[in-house]
This record gives C-alpha cells, sequence and structure tokens, in this order.
C-alpha cells in the first residue's frame, strides 16, 4: 500500500503553492525510502511550473536538490542503509543498459532518463520531486552525503554543484588555468567555488560589481562588471574556460574573444531563443563553445566527496514551506544569496 | 640581391593572371631556397584575390600549399640540405617565443603568424605566395616531404591536409569511432582520406550522390545526399565527430542533431555570415561546437609522415599557368575533384 507523505503541491500554472499530501510507492527490492531534510530551489523548477520550458502536468510537486536520510531499504538494497545520509538529484531512472549508462552517463541514457519531477517512470507514473518529506528512488540513483557537508548546504550540490563540476572538469579547470564564471547565481556561486578548490585562478564576471566581496570570499581572485563594457577588451583572451551560468541572451563572439585559443566557452544556462556565433569567433583559436547538462551519478558521488574534501558547500537561506511563493519571486528577481533550500519538517499534510 | 623568379601576379581584383617576374629575398641564415615544382589552389586563395574577406593589397602572388626541392641553404640551416623535398604551408613566420609558438601552434603566435601571402612580414614585405618558381623561407616554416608521397600529391597537403587532420586528431578519429565529413571538396576529399586511415568509420555527408564512388574509394562505408530532408533525422545521433568542410551557411542545430553525446562538430569551412545555434542542441549532450584552423609546423610534419605512412596523397588535377583563371572559376563551381595543382615549370617569366 502506498505511503502518504507532505508535499508542496502546485495544482496549476498560475497556482499558489498548497501543502496537502502525495503518495509515494511501496519499496521495491531495490528502493530506498528517505526522510527528505532539505529541498533546494532551482531556477528549473520555475521554468517547469510556470510552463516556460513547454507544458507541465499539473499537480505537480518539484524539486531535484534533495538531501535526508534513509529510512527504509529494500529487501535487495546493498549500498545504503537505515541513517545514512544521502542526496537524490534531477534523475530517479534510467535503462541501465545502454552505452551512456553502463559509462555512468545516466543522463543520456538512451532509453530516456526519468526525471526526478515531471516526467513519466518507466512504469507510467508521474514522477514527483522534492518539495515533501519523503521520496522513495531507487539506490541505483542515490548519492552519499559526505558528513562533512550539511544537509541544508548539500541540498543544492545535487543540481547546482554536479551542473558547475561536470563542465569545470571535463574542460580542465585546474592549476595554471584561468577560469572565467558568468554569472553570481545559484550555479555560479557554485561554480566559483568548485573552480577555486580545483586550483583554477577564477574571475567572476557579473552584470553588476554587487556580490564582489561574495565572489572573492568564494575564491575568485578578480571580479568584473559587463556594465563596463571595456571589460570584453581589457580581458581579450584571458581564459582557459568560461562558464557561463546565466539564461540571458549573451553575445557569444564578445564571450569567445575572451577564450584563450584552445580554450571552451561552456553554456550551462538556456536561454529560450537561439544565439547566433561567427564561424570566425570559434575556427580562429580553435575554440570549444558547448553545454553541458548536470552529469551521472558516480560524477555525482565523486562531486559530493570532492566537496567534502574541500569543505564545500552551497550558500543557502532556509526558508519554510509558506515561504516558497515568494522565494520563487526572488529567485527570478535574482533576489537570493545563493540558493533558497526549504526545510521539509515544516511541510504540513 | 635579390633574386628574380617567374610568377602568376594578379595587379587587381578583377584582373586577368599575367605571368611576369617577382623578387625573393637573399637568403639569410636560416633561410631555404625553394625550387616549387606544384602549387595548389585553395579556395582561400580565390576569397582572398576577390577580397571577399576585406580589402587586399596588390599585386599579389597567392599560393599556400607549395612542394617542391631545396636548392639553397643559408649558413645556418641545420634540418634541410639542397636536394631535399619539401614543402611550405599557410605560414611563413611566426615570433617563436610566444606559449603558442613553443609548443608548435605557430597559427596562434600572439605576436601574429605572417601568412604566405597578403600577409605583412616582420621586416615590412608584403609576403608573396607559391604560384611562383622560387620561395625562400625560414628553415622553422619548412616541412620534409617523405619520399612516398609524390610532389604533386602531396602540395594540396600543406593546406587541405592539415586542416582536416589538426581536429579529426584533437577530436578523436580513430577505430571504432563515427565520423562524418561534410562536403566533397578540397577539403572534404582529404577529410575522408584521412579518417578513414585513423581507422574511423567515415560517412560523407554531401549535397547529392554525385561523388558517391570516389567518396567510397578514399575509404567512406556510407554516403549520404542532404538532398534528401531525411538524412538528418536517419543519422540523429549517428556521429561521434561530424567535419564541416563547406563554407555555406549551414543549420547548425540539424548538424548538432547528427552528434552523439559528448560528440563534436568542427568548422573549418567559413561561411560569411554569423551562423545560429541553440543552446538546447549544445546542451543536451554536453555536445562540441568548435572551429579548426589549419595546424602549426609540428603538426604539419606528423600529418606529412601520416600521409606517407599510409600512402595518402589529394588527389589532384595538374594545370599548366594559363590555366589557373579558368580553374578559380571550376574551384567556385565546384568543378574540380579534387585540387588544382599548378606545375610551376609552366609559368614564363
Amino acid at each position: 500500500m502506498p505511503t502518504t507523505t507532505p508535499a508542496l503541491i502546485l495544482d496549476s500554472a498560475g497556482a499558489p503553492f498548497r501543502q496537502g499530501t502525495i503518495e509515494r510507492r511501496d519499496l521495491r527490492p531495490d528502493d530506498v525510502r528517505i526522510d527528505i531534510a532539505f529541498a533546494g530551489i532551482c531556477h528549473s523548477d520555475i521554468h517547469t511550473v510556470r510552463e516556460e520550458w513547454g507544458p507541465c502536468q499539473f499537480p505537480i510537486v518539484t524539486g531535484h536538490e534533495i538531501a535526508g536520510v534513509v529510512s527504509e531499504v529494500g529487501s535487495e538494497v546493498v549500498n545504503y542503509q537505515v541513517g545514512d545520509r544521502v542526496g537524490v538529484g534531477c534523475l530517479v531512472d534510467s535503462c541501465g543498459e545502454c552505452e551512456y549508462c553502463v559509462k555512468g552517463n545516466e543522463n543520456f541514457c538512451t532509453k530516456g532518463a526519468v526525471g526526478t519531477y515531471a516526467s513519466v517512470n518507466y512504469d507510467g507514473e508521474i514522477a514527483q520531486g522534492g518539495y515533501s518529506q519523503q521520496i522513495v528512488v531507487s539506490e541505483r540513483f542515490v548519492v552519499r552525503i559526505p558528513q562533512a557537508i550539511p544537509l541544508d548546504v548539500a541540498a543544492p550540490l545535487l543540481c547546482a554543484g554536479i551542473t558547475t563540476y561536470t563542465p569545470l572538469k571535463r574542460w580542465g579547470a585546474g592549476p595554471g588555468r584561468s577560469v572565467a564564471v558568468v554569472g553570481m547565481g545559484g550555479l555560479g556561486h557554485m561554480g566559483v567555488k568548485i573552480a577555486a578548490a580545483m586550483g583554477a585562478d577564477v574571475t567572476v564576471i557579473s552584470q553588476t560589481m554587487s556580490k564582489e566581496a561574495d565572489g572573492r570570499a568564494y575564491g575568485a581572485i578578480d571580479y568584473r562588471a559587463t556594465e563596463n563594457p571595456q571589460v570584453f577588451e581589457e580581458l581579450r583572451h584571458a581564459f582557459d574556460l568560461v562558464l557561463c551560468t546565466v539564461s540571458a541572451d549573451l553575445p557569444l563572439d564578445a564571450y569567445l574573444g575572451m577564450v584563450k585559443p584552445f580554450g571552451s566557452l561552456v553554456l550551462v544556462g538556456l536561454p529560450e531563443k537561439p544565439q547566433t556565433v561567427e564561424a570566425f569567433s570559434l575556427i580562429l583559436g580553435d575554440k570549444v563553445l558547448t553545454g553541458s547538462n548536470i552529469g551521472g551519478i558516480p560524477g555525482t558521488q565523486e562531486m559530493l566527496d570532492f566537496c567534502a574534501e574541500h569543505q564545500i558547500g552551497a550558500t543557502v537561506e532556509r526558508i519554510g514551506a509558506d515561504e516558497v511563493g515568494a522565494a520563487y519571486d526572488k529567485v527570478v528577481a535574482s533576489k537570493v544569496r545563493y540558493r533558497f533550500v526549504i526545510d521539509s519538517a515544516t511541510i504540513k499534510p
């Protein structure tokens, strides 16, 4: 018999959050039940429920930055036991057999990975996310949160952390490498912390200088604002890697101009419209324009272990269930420093 | 006293080729004098003299696919002697000291590499290219043409060969990897030969099927035409690497759709206008859009040695000096299979 659990529910695109209950399935042999402690608010949650990325099936419970403690395990679970501190990110299932799954790149499963919410499970049910007090997930999609990371600051690592860690690692952030992080929001502040921990020389490129003190505290050695248009000329060929965390339309050629020969411009923000780029901007310098979409499960565990080793967590503002609606507006207005996390205990059934 | 040498000269953007003489400098200690046997006609030559890439300083002698034999060496030349079979490509000088030069990436010299023609030498003179019977070049920009490669089919390797070899190597063409080569012209036919020799499974994507027999003879295992618009759907996620050798405006999102997750779309052709691309096309699959601009001198030697080992040369049509004007029109009309090379002996002073 499915279990009911308190959750923050949206019944339509314009509706306010409603505190109620949803059902979680009975444990399958490989399932883990997690008592959720905190769930981060990701901008994706907002894009989804505001139907900015297409139609959304309501009612919906969002949230894919989930941190909590195992409260029950299925009969065949091997890696977790009751009491373990664990996390769940953007994915809750994949085929497990395709060339991407077998290499730990479940995010590119050829059958189509199942998202933590707004996605149809392989059994036909709509997956419901982490703004809730419990979730049931196959242990294959559970990661361990090291003791060194408190659960509230761990939650955003499950999306914002892995989304920035993956391209920083792939494109060679490290000692002797110059990395620019464009944007100082939920993703950007994690990008700065992780790139600095990797040993790179990090510059933040923001619209204004308002978050400079934070950027430097997180490890940046320089901080520039694009409200000064000369910044593009001043930083010409300055970076091995530019990690762009904003979703706005960007002058890609101008940002590619900041990239050194053989360097990379990585997009993790999703602008709604097509961008334009000159072939010359790529060819003169053998430069890379690429994107990066979260990461796989082994990479997510690696990221958490890296963050624990380097004492990194997200910078969070804890909020209660009745503050989530207002928090969405603040996220859109860039008025969060730097991630809201919902204290799940405050959700009333 | 400078030496005069017969050359094919253009006096203005619209003028016909004139056979006359130009001067080559006295040998500096590190210079090599080369008796040119063949010079390939690259589409870049045509773009330049037709001022499609900006103003051009006339009179000009183009040509940066040069193969010949050393006829004289400067007092401090160490790597070459009279009689050696050698080539010169797109570059004739660079600073030699910057971070790019010291790693053999002279093409991205921070001082600015000197092109083989239409470029100002560090001494202030305009460099003149290979449609000529002699050239004088520092040995640092001379490469050795192995005995296994005849000089006529070697000449185009100095641009078309290195331009395709560099990205095929960087982006991992090899056994078990699927590579598409878009376009079957001067660059494309070399891309097919080199990728096949690297062991990749090569598919040609052309506008029509007219060159299918050649493509398969050069090593392709499949050949598709974009005049069938279903090709983009049929080849969805089919390739680790798509090497685009055409200069036309391309639907980048459609080509990125052919790329597997973690794969790459490499541009070596230069369309005149900005292209558009959706961030989604890059992010969903962590795909790379990049460009590649010739290569450095060590890479060019490596490419020639690779081609010798694999018995690869360009497929050429030899022409005389009085056929070059008509040849330009044929190149623009894609009526060359696959590279014209000028027999330098036919140039009259």
